[in-house]
């Protein structure tokens, strides 16, 4: 059967390529930098310019489509998943990054039919790594296959997750606390790269055996979500249930048992939602 | 004035490339992992390997030399810094990424005379980034001079630290309300990429603000504190004091005042000093 969205997908790898080099050749010059909604939540000219290159591109090729992209999003457009073909953008995942000039960021774009993932593509353009995961097709970085780790041993793990950018002090305990319980199974280790995305693409390649965050952004998951479980990898959601693109929380992990061994320790913090859908 | 201690250097930096190129084949390779001194505390055979290679070579060029090697401390030889021009040597600095493949593991040779460092060498292998640094004549990465960032204003700052390897509750609660206090200032983020060394050549770069630990070891400090401080850093010890390199605590920041204002809010973790000199 001929694949549908490939055309789609190859787009998304030319834009994101070419969106890097811009995000690359910002970081070269003097960057101005936008508080959102916290002293930590960074956002820059580039973000918006970019984002705005990304979408008018892509508008332009495929006029039927929606979009969901995080600039756009702050800007007041809405983020309502629908079952419409829409590409979920995060022009600079990392914006904290970009900003200190730390090497990690990525252009980050996912695209969803039916409110499916099909495709994700995530562009670490300093390192310049072309991540691309498609939806039964397996993912691969420059090219080559990646794989998940395959731990199942949380005591032989190591993990991801950030520390955030939001400055509440009873989220903040919550993060660390959460950090606390994990170090104390024990595990090997925790790492923070800055970027949910590259996190993510990290898990992948089986560089780490899980990665899980509250508070980021279905921007920031969608593209790297299929590229994990495209490497063999389990996604769910931070209480453990199926996950949600729209949650604002993930957990990604080698296996199943270390996905659902995190779920068991952490505690959730109480998040909006993307979609501004209630749950209660 | 002819630079006595150049010759050493440029052999640093061969030996280190070498090292480091059996540590990236190493990584294709089934890696087999020992424990030390807690269960997150790991070491492998190259770790032995190559700092045994590195050893040897450096002692049939420089026979009079000194030494204090992570491994050979491991196996009982003394970590006595003494006059004498001595070479303190991390074959593995990110062992726990090197066992995972987390891609930042690096090889750090310092080199001091009259308890002094006179350089050190980098060579972060997967990234193949050979940062160096020679007492009055700069620090580079791959040819490139590094400057740090010269931020002072620690709300605007992103810092590197990590959780460390002991897992004792008493010490995980220090590290991470440490983290706590520096996070409420507020500041831009915390990141944690697994090794001393790569983490304090992010802050020589720009790509970070500061860098502080609690725990680590001479030979993860000692070739990197010169490429700091020749980037325009600071090192201080974490109680804000004088930099002490056996006294297995540190604070390397773009400015003094980011130094001096981290110093503020840590609370220090009785440790024993890598030359087992009391100071009470």
């Amino acid at each position: 059967m001929e694949d549908r969205w490939q055309e789609c997908m190859d787009f998304a790898v030319s834009i994101a390529r070419k969106a890097g080099s811009v995000v690359c050749a910002a970081l070269k010059e003097d960057v101005s930098i936008m508080v959102k909604s916290s002293p930590a939540d960074l956002v820059t000219a580039t973000d918006q310019k970019v984002e705005e290159m990304i979408i008018s591109s892509i508008k332009e090729k495929y006029p039927s489509h929606s979009f969901i992209g995080e600039e756009s999003v702050a800007a007041g457009a809405g983020s309502t998943l629908t079952d419409n073909a829409t590409w979920i953008i995060d022009p600079i995942d990392g914006t904290t990054n970009f900003v200190h000039r730390f090497p990690f960021v990525a252009v980050s774009i996912g695209f969803a039919v039916n409110k499916q993932v099909e495709f994700g593509v995530v562009y670490s353009c300093v390192e310049d790594k072309m991540y691309t995961g498609r939806k039964g097709k397996g993912s691969f970085c420059n090219g080559q296959k990646l794989q998940v780790s395959g731990q199942k041993d949380i005591t032989k793990s190591m993990i991801i997750t950030e520390l955030g950018s939001n400055r509440n002090p009873e989220v903040i305990k919550t993060v660390l606390s959460n950090m606390e319980r994990l170090l104390c199974i024990p595990i090997h280790g925790i790492r923070a790269v800055g970027t949910a995305a590259v996190n993510m693409c990290l898990v992948a390649t089986g560089g780490a055996d899980a990665y899980y965050e509250m508070g980021l952004h279905c921007w920031d998951m969608a593209a790297a979500s299929v590229i994990v479980t495209e490497a063999g990898g389990t996604i769910l959601d931070a209480t453990g249930g199926l996950f949600d693109l729209m949650s604002c929380r993930i957990i990604s992990a080698s296996s199943r048992e270390i996905a659902e061994r995190i779920a068991k320790e952490l505690q959730i913090i109480p998040l909006e939602r993307d979609d501004g859908i209630s749950t209660n």
